[in-house]
Formats: structure tokens, sequence, C-alpha cells
């Protein structure tokens, strides 16, 4: 076995806009929360049970990134939740300049909390500020246990991880205790959920950690956010 | 809903560093397989399945590509081949120079056959030439049946694609017809291959396409080579 380091580079220029969005959601008093994963882990699912819980109490609207195909966000209209869908073409990850450009073409008015669904992808959209109040993790149980070390930034960024799928873990043979380990090994302050869309398990527990972290005061999110980002 | 069309760069540079690689693949006689997949697919248990059934008739190298960690540089080890990590730090693939130095390092004597296990991303792998022969994608059945439509770019890259997991399909509720179906539509000719490392399925079938593959005289390689890539 060998091995080769291969430097990286971090665009700050993302990281301006990123702050000039920033400013935009908190003039008009909108949580912002971008959601992060691998392809096929859950995203969208989530976010279907996630507004089906909280409308409508709560005014919501999402912004879709997908390389192409306008599903995810046929999904989300679905629900009676206006729904904005950036293609990226082949783009891995969404970046602020994107988010900043959609807000020209979506209303923001009259809503209280904004998702950004992002490209699925492990790697890229953690590096990728968008100007949101928190980061959210899917993590696929069935993707395997080792994946928080093989692939730690993400789980690193994310403030809650959520270990979807969790209906599969009898039959996939991952074991659920060891992946929660690993995530813990890398971010020991990562809020975890075990969930399933299908069975529902755990999704009560996120939404309701969901909400107060939304109703949480503004100079504790921040806080949060000056550590967590 | 509302949309927004992203613009991408490819880089062309990488064209002319994979083009040596494979000169230097062929002054050798050495066919190489990119393997690529989102993470958790599979990729390295579909190697290891793979390596059991050539070995010891076919003499095999492998490279690793992974953010962090040499866990699958660890088990290729076991199996007693020879393997080289790369490890990315924060790129999302592999790209020809990275494969260009892991040749300085990294002896091609007495090989055969070359896989390059790339980083677990289903998006910008595909976009970037090794100088390979072969490019294979592994897909876990569990991630959905509407993935090649919204990844589509890798599907339609690769000449072979493995369904994994199907151990998986009766408790994902993945409809594998559809899945089929959608693959083919985004690429009319790829080899499908439904497997599984747990039960075996298919991983016969798929062995012995590679190893015609592989028999199959230069000039048509270099067909398949230059409509496929």
């Amino acid at each position: 076995m060998h091995r080769i380091e291969v430097g990286s580079n971090i665009l700050q220029a993302n990281e301006e806009i990123a702050e000039e969005n920033r400013q935009i959601f908190r003039t008009r008093g909108l949580f912002v929360v971008n959601i992060m994963s691998a392809p096929g882990a859950g995203k969208t699912s989530v976010l279907e049970e996630t507004i089906k819980r909280l409308k409508p109490a709560v005014n919501i609207g999402v912004i879709e990134g997908d390389l192409h195909t306008t599903l995810d966000s046929d999904r989300i209209n679905a629900l009676g939740v206006p729904s904005f869908q950036i293609t990226t073409g082949t783009v891995c990850h969404l970046d602020a300049r994107m988010i900043h450009s959609a807000l020209h073409g979506f209303t923001l008015d009259g809503l209280d909390l904004l998702f950004i669904e992002n490209v699925g992808n492990l790697v890229c959209p953690a590096e990728f500020d968008l100007g949101e109040d928190l980061r959210v993790m899917i993590f696929s149980t069935v993707e395997g246990a080792d994946k928080p070390k093989k692939y730690p930034v993400m789980f690193h960024e994310a403030e809650a991880v959520l270990l979807n799928k969790t209906d599969l873990v009898p039959y996939s043979g991952v074991p659920l205790d060891e992946l929660i380990a690993n995530v813990l090994d890398v971010n020991p302050e990562a809020n975890i959920f075990p969930t399933s869309c299908r069975t529902g398990e755990g999704i009560d527990l996120w939404v309701n950690w969901l909400t107060s972290r939304i109703s949480a005061p503004r100079s504790a999110r921040d806080a949060a956010t000056a550590t967590g980002g």
C-alpha cells in the first residue's frame, strides 16, 4: 500500500455571496435549512414527511437542486408547497450564487421556513455555504458503517444527522451501533436521529428537534452557526 | 415550479494526460477498468468477489481512490493483490493526473488487469477520463428507480452497469424492472447485471462478461472506447 495526498482549494468567493444570502434571509426572519446527502438517501422523502407534520402552522418553501429533471420539485408541489427547481447540468453541488440567482425568481414573501435540498453527493455540497441557518445530513444506513470515516467532511459539518432507512437495517447487515459510533467519532456534537420514512420511526423526534431549533433565540442560533459553520 | 440552467466547464487538459496514461497501459498490454458509483454502492465488495474469481489466472492490481482512510486498500491487500491508495482529501473524483502520479509509485510490472476504484460519487467521476479501457458503474438498487433520470451522465458513460444489492429488493420496495427500463432509456447500449455480493447473484455473469471483454481483440476494444468515451 502506498499513498499520495492531493491538495484542494476552497472557493472563498462563495463565502461572500453566502453572507449576502444570509442577510437577505435574516432581514425577512426566514429560517433556512440546507439538506445534504448522497443520491437516494431519502432527502425528498424526509422533506415530504417533515412538511406534512409542519403544515399548516409553518409557511414553507423549498429550493430543489438536481442535475436533471423536476421530479423532486413536482413531489414538493404536490404537497401544496411552493418550490423552485435548480438544474445544475453537470455541477455536483449547489453554491451560494445559484441560491442568490434563485431568489430573483422565487418569492420568499410570507415564508417562515425555507428548505434547500442539495444535489445528491456526499462530498462537495458540504464545502459550499449557501447562507443557511442549519445544515442537515441524511445518510442511508444501507451505505455502510464505515462511511463517516471515509467521507468525514459532511458528517463533520452537519448539526443534525438522520440515519435513514432503518427499516432495512435487519436485512442490510449494517451495524447501526457501529455507524452511530463512527458518526460521533467524526462529529461528537451531532444530533443523531435514526429514521425511516416507511415506518415513521424517528420522524416526529426529528421534526420536534427542528421545531425547537427554529424557535431558539437568534443569539443562540448565531452562536451555533458560528461554531458549526 | 421555476428552473435555472447552470452551465459547466469540462477540463480538456485532463484528456491529454488520460491519453498519456492510455499509451502507457497499452504499451504494457494492460487492461484497465474504471469502477464508479455513489458511496456505499458496493464497489469494493464487487471488486473482492471479482478478484476471487479471476485469481490466480489473471495478475491483478488495484488503484483505490478515497477522500480519507486506507480501508479499501487494506481489504484488497488482504486478498493478496497489490494496491495503491490515493487519498484525495476533499476532491470528489479521481483525475488522469492523480493516476499518472500513482504510476510513479506503483509498479505495473507483471500485471494483466488494473482496476481503478474511483471516489464514491455519482456525478463527477464520469467526466474524468483516466485512460481506462472500460468504464463500469455500480448502482445500489436501494437508491431508487428514478436515479438514472436524475443523474444520467454516469449511466450514459458506463459500458456495464451492475445493479447491486438485489438481495434487498424485496425489502426496499424499489421496482427493479422500472430501474432497468430507466437505465436503458439513458443508455440503450448498457450491459446490465443485477448483482448481490451477499447471495452471489449475477457475479459469475458479470465476471464472464468482463473476461470476454478483456479478451476481445484490441481493434474491437478501440472501437468500443471510441464510441463509448
